[in-house]
Parts: C-alpha cells; structure tokens; sequence
C-alpha cells in the first residue's frame, strides 16, 4: 500500500512535570515529537498509513524514538542511523500569566548530518501517496535543505502530492544561508500549503493586506499551490485559547467553526494536528468546508492530549465535528 | 444502632493518571467504587452509619476492596467472598472537549455470581434504618435482580424506608431478561427515588411531557413513591459542567440553586454523592428545598475530589450550602 | 553589597499531591517557607541581594530548610540553630468549590525558642539595606515578639528602611501577650506597610469608613509610615480569584489593573510575592503607580507557580506589565 | 467477640522514598504507625480481633490515622479526640554501610496529654481476651504511665492475660520520671514479656550472667512473669541482618532457626511483628518451640514488607516456617 | 523476509510498584506480556524478524497491547480483534523470604474466544521461518487447542521448524479436555521442546529416572523432537536464585554455566528469554554447547530488566557470555 | 576564609528510574553533577568552604544547576555563563550482570567554550587554600586545557596545594591534542594525584611493574608530587563489588580495609567522594594512614546515595571507620 511521506527531525522532549518551573524539576518527563512525524502519527491513528524519514544517533536514544514511532503504527523502515547526537528539547509548561518557556538543543544532530544522497528519493516516492515536509527542515542545516529538496523534486517526479507548512523560524537558520534562498525553490513544488501573512513575507517577499490578498500572491508567484490553510489562535492566556481555521481554495475563504479552549492540557503539536486534519480531508476527497472543521477540530483535540502527537482516531475528530459526545462519559 | 443498608458491586477502578490515554499510561491509579457502596461510603463522612452488602473474590483484591470500604468507616461484616473473579473498569478522564472513556470489565465477578438465599435478609433489615439499591444490580445477572428483589421485599416486612436509584444502562442487562420485565417490582417498593424522564420511558414505558407530568405518572403508578429527584448537568465540556437538582414532592417542584463546576476534578460518583445527600436530607428530617440544596451541593463538592467517593462532610456541605469558605484557605 | 534583611520562620510545608485531600494522600509533597523569607527569595530572582534571619532545628530537616533557601540565593549566614523542632504546616489544595485547608503544627518550634540577644542585630543592620519582617513572628513567642522589636529599632539606629506585612492571625497570639499589646510598637517604626482594614482595628484598634480613611488614622498615629499598601482579591472559587493592588501615598490612592486568576496553581505566598514587588519598586526607585504595577503582577505570577515561593524574574514581571508573552511559548 | 486490647500511640511517620536522604527528598512517604498498634494490625492479619486504644488529634491527621487501622481491621471505637497535635516521625533508610535515622517529633502530642481517666478500662477489659502494652507509653508523660498503669491494673481484675515489650528508650522519659519509679510496678502485672539484659538492668536493675540468668531473676522478682522472649540480631549492614528468636519458659530456652535477612525492605516494625507472632502462638495454644518460630517467622517477613505493619496471614507465616514457597511465584 | 512465528496470548500485566503489597498499591504499573510474545520479542531485539498471532480486544487496552508489541519490533499485521475482554494478570513481588504472588484474571478472553479457522495459517505459514507455540495456548479453551494444532500442522506442511514450550499449568484446563488428550499431537509435531520431567509426565505420561532419561524416551515417542531444553532453577529466596540451563541433544547433555542472580529484579519471562536465546542459536547454527551458553545468559540477563521482556541484544548476551563488561560503567 | 577551588565542567544528569533501561524510561531523574564540582560538594559536607570554577549556559539549565551546587553550600559566585549549550548525559543502572550505560552528549558545551583569560586566577588563588582539578578538563577542548594550565600555574605562583585526579577517558580528547601533549605540564604541578598504572602509561608513558613501582617513577619525573593514592575494585556484579583505597607516599603503601559493597544504590561519583576524603585527611593533617581510611570510607558510603554527590557528613564517615552505626537505626 502507498504510503503518506513524512520527512523531518524528531527530538527527545523533556518537559518539567505538571506546572513545575525547569528549577524546580527533578525530573523530565520523556517523549519523542518533531512537527512532520507528528502528522505522520496523527495520520496513522486516522487510519492512514504513513511513512517517517529522518536520522537519529545509533546510540539507544534514537532507538527509543524509532520505537515510538513504530508504537504509533509509523513504518520506520526508512529511518537512517548516524553517530551525531540526538536533537532534544526542554519543555517548561506555562499556566494562565505564565509563557510556555522551549529551550532548544538541536544544533549539530544526527539529522542536522544529513547529506544529499543518503535517501533513495526514487524509491521512496514510487511507494507514496503523499509528501510532507515544513520550513523547520530546510532551516537545520545545509544538508538537510538539499534532501528536503530532493525529496519535492522526487515527488514531483512521480506525481506525488505535495503539502508543505512554511513554520518559519529565525532562531534557526544559522547554518550561512538565508531563508528566501531556500524556501522559495520548496514553496513553488507544494499543492497545498500552511502559511500566515508573516511566513509569506518573509520567506517569500510578499506583503499584503490581509490573509486572503496575501495568499492570492503566493498562488500568482507558485502556481501549484491549490489550497492554503492556517490556524487563528487567539491568547487569552497560557491556559485558555480560541482557534479557529480557514482554507483559502483560490478563490474563496472557508472558515472553522471556533473552538475555546478552557483548559489547555498541551499546546505542542498543535498546528501539526491541524496539518494532519488538512491532509486527511483532502487525502479522503473532503470538500474544504468539510475538510478545514476536521482539521480545526483535530487541533482542538490535541490540546487536550499530553505530548506532542495527537492520538485522537478520525472517529473521535468527526464526533466533536458533529458535536456529539461533548462533555460525555463514553461508557 | 440501626444502619444505613446498601446494597451493589464495587468495581476496582483502574484510571489512567492526570489526562493520559489509555495507550499512554505507564501505571494506572487504584481506586475502589460502586453506585451503591459510594452513597454509604458519603453517608459515613455525613456522620451516619452505613453496611454495604456486595460479594467479592476471596482474593487480595477481594480483601483490598473490603479494607477501603472499613476505611471510610463502612460496616463491612455482611460482605460475601467466592472463588470468582473482581469487577473491574478502565478509565480515562477527559478534558475540555474530548470526552472520558470507560472500558467496563465486570462480567461473570463474584457479584454476578450472588444467588438467592446467600443473604440472610431478614437479619440484615431488623437492624435496618434505610435501604438503597440501584437499577445497575438487577441489570448485571438473574441472582443479582433475585437479591435486590429479596432485599426490597424484606425492607418492606421490617418497615425499613427504601430508595432506589433507576440508573438505567443499556449495554448491561445481557443475562436474558429485559429492564421491564425485572424493575416495575423494585419501584413499586420504593419510597424515593432517583431518575429521569428516559429512566422511567425505559424501566416502567412511562411517556410524559416534562419531569414533573412523568413524576405524576410515577407516583400514580407506584403509591409507595413519595418523592422523585434528579440532577440537571449542563455539560459545556468535559472539563466545566453547571448542575442543579430537583424534587418532586407529588405536589411540587422544588430546585436547587445552580453550581457552575468550572474545573472538573472527577465527576464519577457525582450522582451517588447527590443520592447521599437525598438520604442524608430526609432522614435527619430537613424539609424537601433543604435537602435539595444539601443533595446538590454535596453532588458539586464530589467534582473537586478525586475517585468515586465523596468524602465531604455534612459541615463540608453546609458551609457550602451557605455560601461559607468559598474559594478559601482554611487555617 | 548591603543586603535586604528579612526575619521569620520557615517551616516544613507538606502537601497532599494534586487535589487530593489529607485522607487520600499517600506522600506528601515537600517545600519550606515562610512569609518573610518568602519576600526574600523572590527578591533574589529579582536581583537584589537578600539575607534571612531564622532559627532552625540542628537536624536535617533544619539543614535541608537552609539549603532550600540558599539554592534560591538567599544568603543563610545568620541563621541559627537549636535543640528545638521543626515548625511545620499540612496543606490540602481545594477546587472550585473546595477550600484549601491548612493544619499548622508550629508551636515550641526553633524558631519560637528565640530569645532576645541571640542575634547580633547591630552586625546585620549595619549590612542592611532594608529590613522586613511581619505580624507573625510577634504572635509566635514572647521571644520571637523581643527578637522582633530588637530588630526594628536596630534598624532605625542605623537608618535602614522597614517594611511590616502586618498580617494578623487570631489563631497565634497564645503565649499570654495580646496583639495590641504588641503591635504597636513596630508598626510605629515601619516605612511601609501590607494591611487592610480589620489589621489596623485587631492592631491598633482603628476603625474607619474604607481602606483610605483607615490609612489616614494609620498614619496619623504612625508618622513614620509613607506607603500602605494591600492586595483585593475576590474569590469566585478556590479555581478562579481575581486580584487587584492598591497603595495609599498618604494623599492618593494608586491603584493596579485587575488579574484574572482563572486557573490558580497554588495561591499560597501570593501575599509574600505582593510585598517583595513593592519592596522592589520602592527600593528601585519606581514610582508608586509603577511599583503597583509591579507587585501586583508578582502576585498574578505567583499563583501558576508551585510552592510558596515567587520564582519570577524581574523581567518575567516586567513583560506581564507590559502585556507581553501572554499565552505565548518562548522559544 | 472479646478482643486483643493494644495501649499505645500512633504516629505519622514520614520518610524520605526509597534510599534518598532527608535533603534530597521532595516528597515524603506516609504511613502510620505505632508498637503496640503494629502488634494488633498484624493479630488483625492473623485472624484475631483487636481493637487499639489511643488518643489522636480532632483533625484529619487523626482521622487518617483511624481510617488506617480501620483499614487493617482494628476497631477503633475507643480511641479518643483531642485538640493537641499528631506525633510524628521521619524516617530515612539506610543502605549497605549507611544506617537508618529517625527524627522524632512526638513531643506534646494528643497522645501525651491522655489523663487518668480518660478511659473506661472496666468497660473495655471486660470485653478483652488480651491485653498488650510497651514500654514505649510510660515514658511519654505521666498520664500516660498512668493509663497504661490503669490498664494493667483493670486487666488483672478481669483476667485478662497481659503482654509487655520492654522497649526501653532513653531518649524519651523527659517528663520527670525515671524508668526505674514507674516501670518495676508495670512489669510485675505481665504474664509474657519481651526484653532482654540492658533492658531489664535499666528498667528493673537486674544485672546477670547472659540472658537465661537474667531471665531467671525477673522471675523471681516478678511471680506473674512465666514467659521472656527476645529476638537476636546480628548486623552485617543496613541491608542485611540475620534473626533468631528465643524464649525463655522458666526452665528452658526455645530457640527458633536462623533468619538470614539478605534484601532488608523495612526493618521498622520487625519486633511488633514478633510480638504478634508469640501472642498468636500462646493464645492459640502452640508450644513455646512453635510459637518462637512462628513469631520469628513473621519477623522475618516484616523485614520484606514496607512501612510499619506486618501484614502477613497466618498462613504465610505458617508457609515460612514449614519451608514452603520460599523463592516461589504464587500463581 | 520470512519470519519467526509465535503464537499465543498477550495479557495486560498489573503489578504493585516496587515491593508493596497489593493491598498497599494505589497505582499498579502496566506492562504487556505473555510467553510466546516475550519470545518473539527478544527474538527481535536479537535482530531476527518475528511476527505475533494472537487475538485482542478491539478496545484501547487491545490497541495498547498491539502498540506494545510494535514498538518492540513485532509484525502485529495477523493479530485478531473480537468484543470480547483482555486477559489480564495482577503482580504483586515477593522478596527474600515471601514469594511473589499472581492472580490470573484471563478467562473468557478475546485469544479464549479464538477459534477454528479464523488465522489463515497457510498464508501465515508461507512466509515462516520457524514457529513457536506454547503449553499455555491449548489450555486456554478448545478454540486455542484448535488454533494452535492447525498451527502446527500448518508449519509441518511447509516445512517450518517447530519449538514448544511445555510449561504444563494445572489452573488452566477448564474448559474440559484434559492435558493428556492433547499435548501430544502437539509435541510430536515439535523439532525443539523446553520441558521437564513433570512436563513429560503429566503431558505425556512418560516417567523416568532424571531428565536425561526422560528427554530419551520423549524422543523415542516424538521422532520429529531433536533436541530438549530445560533451566535449572535453586530457589535460595525470592531475591536470590542460582539458573543453569541444559540441553540433550539426543546423546549428550550440554550444561551452561551457573548464574548466580544475587539480587533479582523480574523473573517474569526468564523462561520466554531462556527460549529466544534458544531459538537464535539453533537459528543462528550456533554448536549445543553454544547455543545453551546463549541461552542461560539470555535467561540470567531478563532478571535484571523490569516487564515481562528481554530487551537484550545478542551483542550484550554475547558479552555476558564472554564474561565481559561486569559491574562495569559503559561510557 | 580562604577556600578549596574545584575546576571543571558540571552536567546535566538525566537517568532512567530504577533499573528501567532507557527505551522504558517514561521519564529521567534531573540531578547536576562532574568529578571536580563533586569533590567540592563532599567537602563542604566535611565542612571545608569550597568555590567552584565552571562555565554554563545562560539559560534556566544553567541557573538550575547553580542552585543546586549552592544548596550544597559551594561558593558560586565565579561561574561564568555564556550562550552555548549545557553539557549533559544519559544514566541507564545496570543491575547484576547487566552493565551500566552512559551516553554522554556534553560536546560543544559553555565549559567547552571557556577561553584562556577568562577567569581572573590571580583573584581566585589569592583566596585559595586548595586547588584541585582533573584529567577531564583538559580533555575537553583546547580552551578548557589552556584554563586548567593557568589555574594550576597560578596555584603554584601563590603556594597553594595542588590535587589532580589523571581520570584518563579515550573517548574525550578529540580536538587535536593528544594527551601526552598537554597532561605533563599538569602532573608536574601536582603534589597529590590519583591514578593508577594504565592512567601512568597512557599521560606519562611509563611502565612498570605495579602500582609501587609506577608512583616511585611517577615521582621521579614529577618532583613536586608527594602522594599517589588509588582505589582498587573488585567487580562481583553491577550490584556487589568490593573496594580498598591505598596511598604510596614516596616511601610506603598505606593500604584501607576492604568494604564489601553488597547493595549499590549508585556507583557515580565514588572516586570523587574518595578524592574529597583524601583532600579532607591532608587538609585536615591526619597520617596518611588515617587519611587512606577516611577516604575509603567515604568512598564506599557514596556508594549507597543517589546521585553524583556524597553527602555525608565528616562525623559520618568517621563512624564508619571506627566501626559504629554499621546497620544501626539511629534515632
């Protein structure tokens, strides 16, 4: 069966437990996230079978994460091994006046040791149905944006869909180039994209007044792109949201029914979930209305759900779409 | 001196610790509970006596059951032990917009294994005050129904006050009778009860317009039946629900002020702790709007406190009944 | 570097873990800390040299006390030791419509067993740049009441700024002196002062018409007090305060925005947070407007953070005056 | 049913989990417990009735502390309420070549304020088939010598046969007593004892020529006196000890076979569980060269078993001393 | 690549943490496990391919199970799903001198409910390098007795070597056959077999004089069965036991070394982890003598690791074998 | 007062609970430790004042583990801080024959950045009355040996004594030096090392025949050197090794009793406890054979704590050298 391509670093998170401070820890809790493979993920517990490419450190933490994914149903059959370290992060959860605090520590990881040529592209995407990659890649390192841009290139060749969520970063990008080196060349092989007015403007140069003008001109400049989505996140504080999200089809604006979020359980992973709800709709052959309230009711989900990956099934999506079982004891 | 008498399974609660799922617990908490047990668990911290009649497996698990009851200061000598196996359910707690789940594992216990004639009734009611059962114990086997229809009759012989709470569930009653053919004879005993409009559709195939016209066919029906209550649960999510209560005294309608329960610690046993507060209310002799307001705010303190059982105390209740030590620290 | 002085117990703070009640509870959780060293330690992350005054148990636990101080930077060189025990609190989280409850075992503590002339306060004041201490330790022992008054004048003699949190608490004050008794006298030496209305009548037996009036009789009679300040909180639920700063300049009242305290983590030490914000702002050198700006904010902060202590920096207080970070996840 | 009567306080021990040490711990593990409480736990595991005297504080330490015994089978409806605080101990486990500390903090308890009195000891010795106390109690304050005093006194009058456990700690006695006035006229009332030489040159001023001499004297000295038990530890470290039992009958010296304790789990509480173990064996008729190794036997697996109590059946104890199970996996 | 096929059932393993009592557990920690999976697992962590057979609920806790097995690198893509519940088995660790104890709660399982026909074995069986079957599947029901010979019959057809583990259980067997009608259609059909003299005697009613002796007349019976394997295991507590593993190989015994396992931390699955080392060597052409030395060492290794499964490489039994890196630190 | 400097890189250290391996390990226990900052720790324990030098990130990890070596009691006020990342590694426990892993992720770290120049050892050795450092630091990068030279050229220049622990790891050294480049110059400063004949050969490239005869060349080459103590351990398991300190003085062995480790909790850090033993026993001017005594003890009672630090006490480890406490319950 074809396979849904993801490509992307996974890191070992260690977040503080509960509400406690990073001084106050005396010890992490472990999981493993990365924003592709937790689409990956999410698409496995919809039913979709998908397949993660990345590179992790031979040593047993990269076992672990292999596990991990395996655990999810993700086939690891592609994983690559090397002798760098694992990227990692520490998590402090932040709680009503109180930010969420991320300390990255990723730089010089097995994945950033990527090379072109590592990956048998043609073999991979032969076997897929689908490819999904984000802004985060091609800002790791060289190495990593060359076969980020393999792997578009390579589904391109074989009539592989393509998503891509921009997720621009300015922490990274440190390896010498710059972004609007980089991303325009990924940007113009995707069919469907997740973007914001500032991602554009900065990976692409566009400027606009508006979501719906900005994503007009990104259509006009990359002509494949046929959908794109974003999330509207409004922070009333660190325990309580609104979202909302909408999917520009070229021409018209299809919004999300908007979901409070009272009590934040975990906000990692988020926008992932919302990627993965994207995918599933447009994969399934969802309409946009259709597919925009799956996906911004899968986002909904995943802050209610500890760590990184969204575990909710396509079942449990449609049921709060629908708005059944809101507040019930499932007996 | 004479006891409160309950009769019912208590299950081992199995729950998956904070907001995990299922699949990502590594342990699960243990609790012990059942509808019936819980009313005389918080009968016991409202500071009269209560006996709970059950059957358990003569294993540790039997005996780790039976001590947690004693701890809460429940008289455990009329409890039975067999060779069969502990009923058990799997629990995850929802939150915000995704719902809790429970995953019931009690066929073929030691309860369902009861049989008539195990429980010496008749000595049990001479030292008998009040007796209550639920619609769960008919609905789990045909020995468990012929116990709770032995323990009704004898309650009635010894003039021993009888309630019942209807609890009607569907996905039990799998030993060959039908709801209507076991409950019309359990109801027709009671002096109070617990239930609702579908409660009653279901076990009596009353149909009526509103609660108070379906208390009226009720009591029409069943000339034992004084007073007929239930709680009202607004569920904005599984995280915040607003409750009232009510009861109907044959004549009148008398409700609850409304608790807005704004972060829900647990909300199993809810029911059973506004039950407690119902017997605790008519039997220290309050007046029918004082009960409900005691039973209703006994239901709201039993969300803010972990498991199945509601260990507030009558004080506890009170004071929140009087709108006293809201949101304070007590020193 | 003049370091801020502060004098007071520190006990050993149990807690139940989450919401679970004192009965429930199979660990405890442990911190220490107490409302003046409090104030020190938040001082401490705001970058100000701080330095506590205590006595402590020669055991472990008194060892383990000082460490904990001393990791948050809290200069422990002054503290003494004794024979004695370890003052000690229990401490049960409500919710929602739960109290929090709070057993206190403090009596013939250590720190009770002060005696006047065991410390050398013209060696500490003469480092002093400010010196801090509450209504607490007069009420704990004849001792701690002399120690205290040595304290004050000390600090008068050589010009250091005093702050008193008056903080009455009927339940203490049981070693025969009465509160007016006492009181008195080291309020009159005080620049600064926490209180509200029913602390200066039980103290100084003033009644007034508002918080306004009552500060114009306080300082009438008081003349060294410049500023008095207080914290309104309104309790719509154990879960849910909301909070607002005031402090009177001796002509104006200045008032802080309101925090909505929607998902309190722990509210114990708020108070304590509240005083080391305004110890901040007037040693700083901010204006009165600014420095309830900022001890409010400390506040807010204070209740997402586990423990009795204010871990915040002075720029974490800063961004969430200026509306920064909210809900956000720093990267 | 008449009932094993046990005198004695209960504390709350707090200790420090697993092998951590008192300043590393961040929670403290709790469990209650006391000598002669300990003794009737494990009488209650062992199929007998107790029921445990003792005074506790009116808040919900004390009441935590009843639910306990409750828990393990104890009636606990003569313990009495007072407004005092709960004794308490901490605990840290020692390892290998670390010994174990206690911190005692039981000073001033509800326990040490029992008076002469208090306690209906006709009532209570009318309904008892034994009476246990140690010497523990005396030495906390004079009305607690008094009850105890009381209740050897009550228990003569109505038969009831009297255990003692010397347990001589010189630490305690501080109220004005010495051993030496109040504990010769406790003794002389005992039928059974556990002591050994330094306690009873302490306790009764009797020096002799090893242990069966100095048995020998106590008889003498004490008519009512027919049987002196103790048990014998050699220790390798805090991890491994070995263990023999020996009872003296007035003529001979039963010893019991060699425990080699290899794994030590918890070793407090070891000699409760011996003392429960011998009165098991007496009141149930066994032969002194039984009841040593059945008492020796339950020490041993005390020293498995975490936290204060014994919870062994008479049947694994039995499986011990027959050599049956050992290493086994019960299925 | 064809696979090492296991078949059997997987139960959710309970266990009360560290060394509590199940009566003092207020959370049980969750593993998954079962004989003929923990084989397969270790197997893959040795880096053969295998496949798990078995049935599981459809309910989370089956999801759980199947996520378990994945992680460890198991093909789940044959496992089964029906209504019916998990089987599942509480653990409480014994220590020294008390032995561990299992309460089995299995009955009426989703792998009970197996039947005739549901796993096509020939497609199975195609793809197969080597299956494996234990004693404890046709003891389950006569659905998993069919099973597991049309397994069997399945392997012989294709030319698929067969072990079985004996592993004779006398609580299983309820559901009416007895073990003797039919084991030995089973066993006949077995190229490499674990069991011990009772084994043979209860299967197959064989008696003989020490094991040698028996392994002949079971290979006189069974033609197919080459060689016969079986730990020695002295039980010198439930912390220490002494294993050495032994193999006949038709003329001569191999004995391994004696493992002195000092301080054990699971023996659940020794067995299981005795049998993949087993597997791998006769898989892998290792010599008897070699294969029997990889095997005790696979065996000493599982009691040191927590769960039901050996996470050991073949490189770390290697090293054990070799005697290399013990008690070392590897950096 | 003048301190014991300590120099060296302090790291994150993230271990599996338990015996858990690390692909089980839902979380990892947060404790800071390295070889010179834990000599420091220990004597501050034996209470010695000691400052630590080291350089750590700006982030909350590198505040985190400044408290935690304040908490301690170490002087902290010359640490520097820099934008680069922590250094830290992974802790799996081996447990009998399974062997302990450490992966270790500390390339690139703040302490690797550290520059000649960067700290003012003039200032720093003015207030000395120690300096000791380890074969670890200039291990580590050409600045952190370019400081380390410096600190002991410095210490020579104002008299203070100079330890050094060789602590010889292959694994570090990867920047271009080899050790026999830059370790001479060290040793040759030193009065005090630890090491042993391999540690010789590979920084000193000298052979001999045993240990004497090593340190008698040692000294020859290196004329300032006037001690060479090591410990020898004896491997049983993971679990049980035995050790024996020795110390060469120029003329004679000193050689410690043996401990027998039966139980290790924690094997980390026991060279350094032994290193601070050995600093404490010539600081503190006690014969060399008492020295040998008291460092060994030190040594194996670390062995028995959690963590990287021994926190025993002086007065601990003495009673342990004079034989007291050995199993003992100190109360």
């Amino acid at each position: 069966m074809k396979k849904i391509i993801t490509l992307g670093e996974v890191m070992l998170r260690l977040s503080a437990p509960g509400f406690a401070r990073f001084m106050q820890a005396r010890h992490l809790d472990v999981v493993y996230g990365g924003s592709e493979a937790n689409v990956g993920v999410s698409l496995c517990y919809f039913g979709l079978p998908a397949l993660h490419v990345t590179r992790f450190p031979e040593s047993d933490l990269g076992k672990a994460a292999t596990q991990t994914l395996r655990s999810h149903g993700v086939d690891t059959s592609e994983i690559l091994y090397g002798p760098e370290r694992m990227g990692l992060y520490f998590l402090e959860n932040g709680n009503v006046h109180r930010p969420s605090k991320i300390i990255y520590d990723r730089f010089d990881s097995a994945f950033a040791h990527l090379k072109k040529g590592m990956i048998d592209w043609d073999s991979v995407m032969k076997n897929a149905s689908w490819f999904h990659w984000s802004g985060i890649t091609p800002a790791i390192s060289q190495g990593a944006a060359d076969v980020c841009l393999e792997a578009v290139v390579a589904a391109r060749k074989y009539n592989v869909p393509v998503s891509g969520d921009i997720n621009y970063r300015r922490n990274l990008w440190q390896y010498g180039k710059v972004v609007r080196d980089v991303m325009p060349a990924l940007i113009e092989s995707c069919d469907y994209i997740i973007g914001g007015e500032t991602d554009f403007e900065n990976c692409l140069g566009i400027t606009a007044n508006g979501f719906e003008e900005a994503c007009s001109k990104v259509m006009k400049q990359n002509l494949a792109v046929k959908k794109i989505a974003i999330t509207m996140r409004e922070c009333i504080s660190s325990s309580h949201n609104k979202i909302e999200g909408v999917v520009w089809d070229g021409k018209k604006l299809h919004q999300s029914r908007v979901y409070d979020l009272t009590h934040i359980t975990d906000r990692i992973g988020a926008g992932d979930a919302f990627m993965a709800g994207l995918i599933y709709g447009w994969f399934t052959g969802k309409t946009d209305a259709q597919t925009i309230e799956f996906a911004t009711a899968a986002c909904a989900l995943k802050h209610t759900i500890e760590g990184d990956v969204n575990t909710s099934t396509a079942d449990e999506v449609e049921n709060l779409v629908k708005g059944e079982n809101i507040g019930k004891l499932l007996r």
